[in-house]
């Protein structure tokens, strides 16, 4: 008798059905942490959770897109600001560009958006400004100066790869979502700038694993296990400065897949210091254990080599940490090339010098990784704090 | 009282409660169609619903990727093959790539396979093969041949992006995925075929919109509305010839955003036909209606132009019809552009003269739409039928 209602005369599709499902087990969906379905209205005729409506704030103390667990897809725009360019334009440029931002964020249409359909799925999006040290002397600001990075002996820079006066960073777990931001962001800077480089990367898509999951790189590592939490208060003392700002490091890291496929397991795990099944100190057993650097194995020797890169890269100096967020990349390959792949490394820091550049130069001094990687691009570019409602990205530099 | 569990002394973390939730709330999910957590054990931490695992057959009557659910990214990869190649390296290659994309598409690690954690999430891959003329020719076939495209008035053809003797179409929900797919099938490819060209293309991600929503084009339309159904009879009819076999047409069609932009919205109608709200046709409501091409307006002139795209596409022979799968295009613009978009339109049918070429015929005498498209690539390959185990996609060509 319970089981009545299902003989109706109009027998309800398998989609109803699952709707109906769907309904019924609210509660229990809201219990798993789903804030699609909890959030927004749950579409007709879903037959999975939907995460299309999911929305990360725009206005804020810090800009979106640093402490947010990273989205599947992220492009990286570096613009150059046209050369007659004056102050009060580029206030112009900033206010454009944080309002359209701050809508397409939250799902809505940017001003004058002639496809407002397709920004209609934010999926996460965030849109966070980085300012290189041009944009930063415009705006006129004394209090903060930004200085581009010192050249390391590792490095191969392609000037094509390097610097910009104006980053974008897109992100959303949906591709059409930052298309689209990207077409609507572009259109409204190109007045005042045109693009130096676009670097586009991703991870794993958005419900492939479990949320929280260290992403792996594409020779196959588990890239970024020591990594400050956001919710601690460390990650405050090594990220944000006391107004809001941090500094951003973008470098784009060639990756040859081929000579690294040369190499056997025990080679790759022996240079870098961590197994590669699930990335745990190859003196431990599970990710997270502390690397034993001390470890001998049966002929007296180190069981993490001096020159590994975890060895290396890490310091006795407990400052010198820094915030990585990075995306794999994997390009067109171009002539007789198998793969054009590396790492979009990014890292965020107070301090480039204090924090990122001695680990940089350890590394760049010796590390068993720098057989198989290359930097070919290199950029630093000041993070400005969030701003209010109202407001714009950037407002405190001209008010400085 | 029910409360004070929650009350130990050991606090539970959020994630615990999460996954206990999600535990208690299995029949809910069940219901809800979600087939990664009842398909695949769930793994711990879990606070949402998991897809990675999931897994299309790759043996099969026909070859996977084309009735499967179009996934969210797609790398179609042109591969000539190198001018010595025989016949028996070419059915070794054939086995080869069989092989990685049986074992691929399941989860696990092709033969040789240096990173094989990177293939531990299939998210719906599917490898799909399709012959050019030259491998048609070399396998020896008597019974198929395959002919180019003819070139169209509208046609401004690079080649570069024409053409292929090999195509491998990789496609997954997960991004990581497919480079890793492209990848190994690349490294097993490279003794005996080089890269033509490479088109990589996506849809919304996984989970952004409901199942089965008409993708949206970077113009904003929805398109691929008429198309059809997967789990029809006219499907067989229209797409698979008896052995299981049939025929792609893929066609690069770079999409001028910048012009189209200057377009008002209902001068965009006008020329598909069809809302840009919904797709429903312009004498209708919904996005399946039936058009009336027969509807006058106020004025007596028809209200779906005779020069609009859904009019031109339209034939009376209910056989000159075609299965799309198409994908966006977004590539890194050069120079003073601000986008490099457009479509991968990519169509199935049995016989491209006989139901293809005709449309396209028509719609490249006379189509609105024709003022903001460009094709620019073009290629047809035979798609062979499925394998059974132990058998490899094109196999009967050679039996023949």
């Amino acid at each position: 008798m319970p089981h009545a209602k299902t003989s109706t005369t109009s027998r309800p599709s398998r989609r109803g059905v699952l709707f109906g499902g769907a309904a019924a087990g609210l509660g229990a969906i809201a219990a798993l942490g789903i804030d699609s379905l909890t959030s927004t209205a749950a579409p007709a005729g879903a037959s999975e959770p939907l995460h299309g409506h999911t929305m990360i704030p725009f206005y804020g103390a810090h800009q979106a897109g640093i402490t947010t667990e990273p989205q599947t897809h992220a492009t990286y725009i570096a613009l150059n600001l046209r050369d007659a360019l004056d102050c009060e334009s580029l206030g112009r440029l900033l206010r454009l560009l944080s309002d359209d931002a701050a809508r397409l964020t939250q799902g809505q249409a940017a001003l004058a958006d002639t496809e407002p359909e397709l920004g209609a799925v934010p999926a996460r999006l965030t849109v966070t400004f980085g300012f290189g040290p041009k944009l930063v002397e415009l705006a006129g600001s004394s209090a903060t100066a930004i200085q581009p990075l010192q050249k390391f002996t590792i490095d191969q820079l392609e000037e094509s790869w390097n610097d910009g006066d104006l980053l974008l960073h897109i992100a959303s777990d949906d591709p059409l979502t930052v298309a689209h931001a990207q077409r609507m962001l572009l259109k409204d800077a190109r007045r005042y700038a045109s693009v130096k480089w676009v670097q586009t990367g991703f991870r794993r898509a958005r419900g492939s694993e479990t949320s929280g999951t260290t992403m792996r790189n594409l020779f196959g590592q588990i890239d970024g296990t020591v990594n400050p939490s956001t919710e601690t208060e460390d990650f405050n003392t090594l990220v944000w400065n006391a107004d809001g700002s941090t500094t951003m490091v973008i470098r784009r890291i060639r990756m040859d897949v081929d000579t690294w496929d040369e190499v056997d397991r025990s080679g790759r795990e022996f240079s870098v210091g961590r197994t590669l099944a699930n990335g745990a100190p190859t003196t431990g057993t599970k990710e997270h254990d502390e690397p034993d650097f001390e470890a001998t194995d049966a002929l007296g020797l180190t069981v993490i080599a001096a020159h590994s890169h975890i060895r290396r890269a890490r310091s006795e100096n407990t400052t010198e940490r820094i915030f990585r967020r990075g995306y794999n990349y994997d390009d067109l390959p171009s002539g007789s090339e198998v793969s054009n792949s590396g790492l979009i490394f990014v890292s965020y820091q107070k301090s480039v010098t204090k924090q990122y550049a001695p680990m940089q130069q350890r590394l760049a001094d010796l590390d068993a990784l720098n057989q198989w990687t290359t930097p070919i691009g290199s950029a630093v570019f000041l993070i400005p704090p969030g701003c209010a409602e109202g407001g714009f990205i950037g407002e405190t530099l001209f008010m400085a």
